[in-house]
């Protein structure tokens, strides 16, 4: 069957009822038919985009990092000072609303889930720290970075930063508010940067 | 029947054959019959010591972080300046051994199991937030810190960055290594701190 956006999209709605079966359920309940029943299709008809349950999971794992892919993409290409693009940046991956909330609950419990598969899937590398890598290397590109700065650390800090605050931001999203969150990460950035 | 040591002795082994259950099988493979396995008693004998399995998972929980707390304290009570005090703690709290990585991942298995669990279980505060404030407070005690930092940003700030390196220690062993590890926590130290 030739690809075509109705089926893409399809494919996208029943991985988008997987992510809500893995929210309620855990991936313990992330059968091919109760992600059928939450699409809202029978099972013969999933099994028409997806023949396999891991060949569904893998497909909705990758669309939680599509979707922030995106997101920071169409950031990186508008016109902002480069510090203030940066922080926006950041404030795409780490969960500050109900959408960003859900991808990042659904890529953990996945995360967390592979742990123990073996090589059943192969492990989805998240992209994070490439983002994170190029944001140093865009940040030093514009002239911002404080000199002296070792950027393989200042990588390695980051990246644990903004996976740190959003591990936190999910965990504990009655005490740590969107104020705090991008207070953290503005900080942090100033303080790798000379004054803009 | 009274508490004794070897009572609690008993406790402890139980609770670390269910670190092993989690490790190897994950927390749906944590049964009450597969922990008495792996601790080489009878689910009757087990049961003498933990009448549930839930009061079996939250003590086997709670041991994760009294074991890290006396690890803490040990080194909280030595006589060291104290820049390298504070390093030598967060060098605790992160897993850069076989011990603190199993550690990390009982206690990480955990709390992603319990976000399904609702209130079958009180949700444990790992104490790290609460370790994590200390530090910055015994840093400002020392006028170590710093002038015009804004202690809640910079608690946010630390403790984020020590869960989010523990998280990548976990999941990316071969990549991160122990060295980078101890520099970024000794960079971001020295990096709130005036100079030693």
């Amino acid at each position: 069957m030739p690809k075509n956006v109705n089926h893409e999209e399809k494919k996208d709605q029943i991985a988008e009822a997987a992510w809500r079966v893995i929210l309620n359920h855990g991936m313990e309940g992330a059968s091919v038919r109760n992600i059928a029943v939450e699409a809202g299709i029978s099972v013969g008809a999933l099994r028409h985009y997806f023949a396999t349950q891991d060949e569904l999971l893998v497909y909705a794992m990758t669309l939680v990092t599509e979707k922030v892919k995106e997101r920071v993409e169409h950031i990186a290409a508008l016109d902002l000072p480069p510090q203030e693009k940066v922080i926006k940046i950041l404030c795409e991956i780490v969960p500050l609303n109900k959408q960003t909330m859900t991808e990042m609950e659904v890529w953990f419990s996945f995360i967390i889930h592979l742990r123990h598969k073996g090589d059943r899937f192969a492990l989805q590398s998240d992209g994070v720290l490439n983002g994170i890598r190029a944001v140093v290397e865009y940040l030093d590109a514009n002239r911002m970075l404080l000199p002296g700065l070792d950027q393989a650390v200042e990588t390695e800090r980051l990246y644990a930063l903004v996976d740190g605050i959003a591990l936190h931001a999910m965990l504990e999203p009655q005490r740590l508010k969107r104020e705090q969150i991008v207070a953290v990460l503005t900080r942090h950035i100033q303080s790798i940067c000379k004054e803009a």
